[in-house]
């Protein structure tokens, strides 16, 4: 692999990492996947397959995993950064030492930094010389995307090249792209969401029907909106698809690690013991505990960020939780003055 | 019944209309359901079920059903008016002979009258001398309503008693109201969104996943706030309850009459088929006829609702109809100036 010219290298063999390269190796495209482990660049190039984060999928045969990342950025122009939140820095580091000036650098986690609350690109500007710095973001559920199913992004960038060159790479695949401006805005939409999903897994899962979460995902719209705008979001980001579109894709799918989680904890386990059983991580964890803190440094009200920080973190009981997720006004849901003129 | 004092008369035995009417009974108001069937009036009052709408739900006693309009009207401080959009100005007519200016009169109907293109509230304001206008709108799925599950709706006036008079009506039962003043674009989010939950059901009658349906209705948001504003509507309506959320229950629920019609279609069952087999109407499908009517002649493009138009009045096979649907480009799916730079 290294030797060839790439047209992009994936960087993390997860779930969303070994889909998008898939798709876009099926798109006729020449993509290298990083992956950590020998074991499972084995697997990849030998018998096209993921089991342990895509289990029962057939990855496209020309699909090329790699543990060399010297050799592999050095022959990529375009790099995609797919890793969770909690190696993201030490993997962009890693990166860093072999990225150059020329190179497009996006990245696909939706998680912000324990500790720094940094959001991923601050974390890229920090660790590498990329300035063409962007994001990929939207409803992309791993498991239908590699399955061909088709699927919209966001690619979110100050640079017009990077938007172009990924949505080059993208055309004719089964993901569309969609290029805007707004790098706080469409990261903060990726976090944020999963919180919101850990919390539709609760009500899901307790059996409160379609009603009850409807009402539970808009009113986390404009707590992201709120939250993102005063974090220097464009608002309009949050109805597009890093906002509002994943929100509706995570917190209706059972695909959803995050929803998934919520679901288990409405059924009794305890955040520790799901913790331990998940194959891959469910962000919403650790992004409900940096948003948090990262609001209350800032004296900002976010009450369905509270609610799930307390059942995650100070064991409020999941029943408890339920009635303050539903209970909470929606009188200043939009950040921007609104028509609403409270609530009984 | 007629001999009482009433807290409020619901105009209107179907699902919905016998859904609000008994929460109401269960939170101890007063309330009438006026029916124009004396069988299903008898069934109400005396098996306490309405076994065509609401199969196998209980009621509570103390609901009352009734036939009687005259008497009802004139002992009712507030009407809820919640009959299909068909017969909506016959029913108000038939009210007016006896509503009186000192009434509050709100209405939870979901439609557009076709021909005129008229909203249910202008109607009202034909039909009646109420002034004190309303409408009750949002993620509210009769069958779970009936059955005491949390929900939240919007109730939209200009007036403020009609806000409050509601709200207060409401209080302590299982659907929370929340206040505002635009009746236009409550209006208009609860009739679009019947004509997104038909593309929905197509899209996931053909099993295209989470990715695909969260794309249609990012997309479809954004259609129904470009129309609704160029209506007169205020855009941050559809990013609450009457707008994003009814779409987010409606077009993930097999409750919906207008997904399950759209899920027929995907199914390869003709238009004239599923209306001739369904018990109560699909909104959806007549406001498609007038929304498209109404934007053609404004000169305003409608990608979905065309689309969905083409597929129930012109025989645009569903595969067809699947392609455009997640094909247009989102670029402008906001009305007031987006940071999108085009789609790829």
């Amino acid at each position: 692999v290294t030797a060839r010219n790439l047209d992009i290298l994936v960087v993390g063999g997860g779930s969303f990492g070994t889909a998008v390269a898939s798709i876009l190796s099926q798109a006729d495209r020449r993509v290298a996947l990083w992956v950590r482990r020998d074991d499972l660049a084995r697997e990849v190039n030998h018998a096209h397959t993921n089991s342990r984060y895509l289990p029962g999928v057939a990855l496209p045969p020309l699909l090329r995993a790699t543990t060399d990342l010297q050799g592999s950025v050095a022959s990529a122009p375009v790099i995609l950064l797919a890793v969770p939140s909690a190696t993201f820095r030490q993997t962009a580091r890693a990166l860093g030492e072999h990225a150059r000036g020329d190179q497009v650098l996006v990245h696909g986690t939706k998680g912000i930094e324990l500790g720094t609350y940094k959001r991923m690109s601050e974390v890229l500007f920090e660790e590498t010389c990329v300035l063409k710095v962007g994001v990929v973001s939207g409803p992309n559920l791993a498991k239908e995307l590699v399955r061909g199913s088709p699927a919209g992004c966001v690619v979110a960038s100050r640079y017009d090249e990077v938007v172009e060159s990924i949505q080059r790479l993208f055309q004719g695949s089964t993901l569309r792209t969609y290029g805007v401006r707004d790098v706080v805005g469409t990261e903060i939409g990726g976090s944020f969401k999963n919180i919101i999903a850990l919390a539709a897994g609760v009500v899901d899962g307790l059996g409160m029907g379609d009603n009850a979460r409807s009402l539970l995902v808009t009113r986390g719209l404009g707590e992201m909106a709120r939250w993102g705008v005063a974090q220097g979001a464009d608002a309009l980001t949050f109805g597009g698809l890093a906002g509002i579109g994943d929100l509706v894709a995570t917190c209706s799918s059972p695909l959803s690690r995050n929803h998934q989680f919520g679901t288990r904890l409405a059924r009794g386990e305890r955040p520790e013991e799901i913790k331990a059983t998940m194959v891959e991580v469910a962000e919403g964890v650790t992004t409900t505990k940096a948003v948090h803190e990262q609001a209350q440094g800032q004296g900002v009200d976010l009450p369905i960020v509270r609610t799930v920080h307390r059942m995650l973190y100070q064991g409020l009981p999941v029943l408890e939780a339920r009635d303050e997720l539903l209970a909470v006004p929606v009188g200043r849901e939009f950040p921007r003055g609104s028509p609403r003129r409270g609530d009984a």
